[in-house]
């Protein structure tokens, strides 16, 4: 392809909206441009690498399982059956045809595919089933950013399995776990699998996979001990909190004036108390109901945990001051005494065995210090509210915990028997009695990974792709095209390089030499070739690796043949 | 791949909505699932076929283009800048997101494209460029039908190209148009590219690429004389209809009571005229204009050729009696005389010079004879009104044209400058002068050329793949799974095929020989390698092509390397 003519315009200014490197390198790179909020036309450079991604997955997926395609259209009567139409929210994206009829446009296909087999597949025989497919999937995040990596319309690759019983499900999850190691290797993606949280896909057991970035989204925690191995999202792990004895001597339930205090920090400061003393509020509304939290005042509450504690499907900080005070809190000053018996309150279990602990008076300017459980306040559900942070023992062998931000590549789940049963969807085992189907189901995001590929691989002058879902494996740099010398050589090797079947982008546009040498570093191409005048004198192209500082001379009639051999090895280093 | 683990149930009942042979074969070999109206889960088989298709277009387009993929989520404000957020009517469907804001399904790209184009490209070196993309497309159609062929999501190629002028876009136009025959070609379509109409995507010049069947939705008369060459959709052809000579006297006008006609021909058999006399009345809201329309009374209205005239946006019949006799026609008796100056009224060229018509009286239950233009009845407007049939005389060479049904599988159109000078799209050309880009669009329907191609290759007995868009090359049969030395034969020979890489579909399921020989030909798998007890005893198995009746003995250590010989040089008939 000769650069004059591709559409991949690179940007010297780093665009206003993009934070983080893989946004602000997709767009200086000319890979996207962005068409609405979340919403991104990907052009030529990207859907090449695109293609190649989505070449790998499908040689990893067609072994395992089929290629299908789902309408992106699905009819609210199957959401409905699952419960999802309601309890999916916002996200869900919504459409009316001309005769009034429901749709959502897919965030994701269980009910589909569910729908799907329950109607194919009547036997045993038949499983276990491996269907998947590639498709635009739509999600109306609140705030959709970071460019592709948290997009309103993204590519995916979904799939979904079914079998005769939790055992084979159990034993498959094994398959396809392995399957998603192999492909984000090739793709030279890093990855690691976490406990994660089932979110609105439900399921029992699930896991993300996910590759260390500072600009990830997603939290991780995780034993440093490899023989224990244990991994989690901040959503879901659970960390031994260093314990607080109980004061010996249980004091009398007094109220002070706390005046400017703002924060937990300024209350234990001014009431002289370490902040662990301290019971935070935190109000929510669960689907329209007030419930008051507490955690230790030196830990954060997960909200991820709290949600699936409340059961409601949407669960956010409560704003209303009138109804926080019709619920008898007071915003600012929130504690538990004196609450109403029909008012759900939850606390942190690490709040259980304490005593005079300081609490908000529901009065304004106010704390009371001393609260006892049981004396001043009712008890609390007692529950996991904590978000575990780094220096928490291990679940499973108690050393201190490491925490790392991450990107989410993929995620797999063991949906067990909820969408089938919900669907009513049976197959008749051996011994001929009607079943409900065991599921799993699996997602990789295709454009999110390749975004994950960038902040895994660049450096100060742009992208640095590895081969396999580089856009192009060569740059052809030409240097002086207005030469006639240089461009005649260009051409020559450029066509040799297409008669060696190369992958290679030729940058024949009229521009500066230093213009074309850091335009070719930013798009990222693996292995890149000078030619220009002062190589013409020895008869030598420029050689270098995008990854390397070395730049090689290589004779020109040898250029083509020993690229080839030079992107055998670098991609033999990605072979699984 | 093994048929017992792999979706495709046949069905032996011809499911009770298709209608047509390509919907009725894709249902009952398993291709497809109906999810709603017009909306398809794809099967394994077709995905195969349609990623063969993919694979073919995209070697075509690459040759010419660069792949992008833009959202199908598209902004409001685009399509009022165009101003088809209303000029598309119902078939275009709309989405808001969470915070109101208004967005399309893509049913096309031409706005979203152009206005990308405007923002990267700003000099006529730029130009020309191509850009195409494969995705699913919504259109919301009033009568979705006969399967994948007219659906509400459909798969998609869409191609754009942008050029400095109208002779760049004459020039590539002629290189798509011929990327499209070497693609139609290849998956053994048979079309013919005829003159067309633009309907919504606009543009003076397009062609549609059809191709010829009893079950198409399009009309095409063209010219039997092949260095003539003149074909035309029906929405657009124009014919040379035998004249009728006026009378010589002018008679005066004369209503007559016309008791129980109720047709053209029941009125003119009462008269005892020839039905060319009689002017045919039909009656249109054309963007809620109430408009008469005459043609002569032995030939059809062509609709199309009334919505260009009109220039409206939606125009259909018009139905509502009381606002049609408000206009002062009365129904089934409508006629041009008497009729307010505000009214506007069309009739069709034929009409013009002739004398002594029969029309409605606007008068139930009367007609007029003897009226006369002028005389009687103002002058209306005459136009191209009529549907041209088999017979008329070629517009070019006036030879009697050909009429045959098609279907739709290509269209190519010549925007022109239409698109740019809606978006205010400008470049700059040699000269530093702003200019509007000149446009093209070319599509294709993947999921409904691969109906057509149903179409065209079947027998009784199913469908008969063409080798290149085929789910599978070979079928092997295995008649007797449960006799030990079959399925170890059977086993071996499917090994072997797999490690020649043939594409192969093994037959392993435990049913009939009867039931698995009728599957084989239902799915249409262009090469059959039947495995049964009988050729055991030969150490033979049994090829056979779908094609031909044929069944030969070949020995089986030979099988592999003989059917990969076969498969060749079906692929060689194929090679463009």
């Amino acid at each position: 392809m000769r650069w004059s003519g591709f559409l991949q315009n690179t940007l010297k200014e780093t665009p206003v909206e993009a934070e983080t490197i893989s946004h602000i390198l997709m767009m200086r790179a000319g890979m996207i441009r962005k068409v609405a909020a979340g919403i991104y036309t990907y052009l030529p450079a990207f859907r090449r690498s695109l293609r190649k991604l989505e070449a790998i997955v499908r040689e990893e997926m067609d072994r395992i399982g089929q290629e299908v395609l789902m309408p992106i259209l699905t009819p609210a009567e199957l959401w409905k059956e699952s419960g999802r139409w309601d309890a999916y929210g916002k996200e869900l994206m919504r459409v009316k045809d001309r005769k009034d009829a429901d749709f959502a446009l897919g965030p994701t296909h269980e009910e589909v595919v569910a729908d799907l087999v329950r109607q194919e597949v009547k036997s045993y025989r038949q499983f276990p089933l491996c269907l998947y497919q590639i498709q635009a999937k739509f999600r109306d995040e609140i705030r959709p950013r970071f460019g592709v990596m948290r997009g309103r319309e993204f590519l995916m690759k979904d799939a979904y399995s079914f079998h005769r019983d939790r055992r084979d499900l159990d034993r498959f999850y094994e398959v396809m776990h392995a399957a998603y190691g192999r492909i984000f290797r090739k793709v030279g993606l890093d990855v690691r699998a976490v406990l994660a949280d089932s979110g609105m896909i439900g399921g029992k057991e699930t896991h993300e996979f996910v590759v260390f970035s500072e600009n990830g989204e997603s939290g991780v925690l995780w034993c440093p001990d490899r023989g224990c191995g244990y991994a989690a999202t901040d959503e879901v792990a659970e960390g031994h909190m260093p314990a607080v004895e109980p004061d010996e001597k249980v004091l009398p339930l007094e109220e002070v004036e706390t005046p400017g205090c703002e924060t937990i920090k300024d209350v234990a400061d001014f009431l002289g108390v370490e902040m662990n003393r301290c019971a935070k509020a935190m109000i929510y509304e669960a689907d329209g109901e007030i419930v008051p939290a507490f955690v230790r005042g030196d830990r954060q509450l997960n909200e991820a945990k709290l949600g699936r504690l409340a059961g409601a499907s949407q669960i956010e900080l409560a704003t209303d001051a009138a109804r926080i005070r019709e619920a008898g809190l007071e915003p600012g000053y929130a504690g538990p005494v004196g609450l109403s018996g029909k008012l759900r309150v939850l606390a942190d279990a690490s709040l259980r065995d304490r005593t005079n602990l300081v609490v908000g008076a529901n009065h304004e300017g106010y704390h009371l210090r001393g609260a006892n459980w049981g004396r001043d306040m009712r008890e609390p559900e007692f529950v996991d509210l904590t978000l575990a942070e780094a220096g928490d023992g291990c679940p499973v062998c108690n050393r201190p915990l490491n925490f790392s931000r991450g990107i989410e590549v993929g995620q797999i789940f063991k949906l067990d028997t909820m969408y089938s049963e919900a669907l009513k969807a049976m197959f008749l085992d051996e011994q001929g009695r009607e079943q409900p189907f065991t599921m799993g189901c699996y997602g990789i995001g295709l454009s999110r990974a390749l975004a994950a590929v960038i902040e895994q691989h660049h450096d100060e002058h742009g992208i640095v792709w590895p081969v396999q879902v580089a856009p192009f494996e060569v740059v052809l740099t030409s240097l002086g095209v207005t030469r006639e010398s240089v461009r005649e050589t260009s051409d020559t090797l450029y066509q040799e390089m297409l008669d060696a079947n190369l992958d290679v982008l030729y940058d024949d546009r009229d521009l500066s030499p230093g213009f074309k040498l850091k335009d070719a570093d930013l798009i990222g191409i693996p292995v890149r070739v000078v030619v220009g005048e002062r190589g013409l004198r020895e008869s030598i192209a420029e050689v270098k690796h995008r990854s390397e500082d070395k730049v090689r001379k290589i004779r020109l009639d040898g250029v083509a043949a020993q690229v080839k051999t030079e992107l055998k090895r670098l991609k033999a280093a990605f072979q699984v």
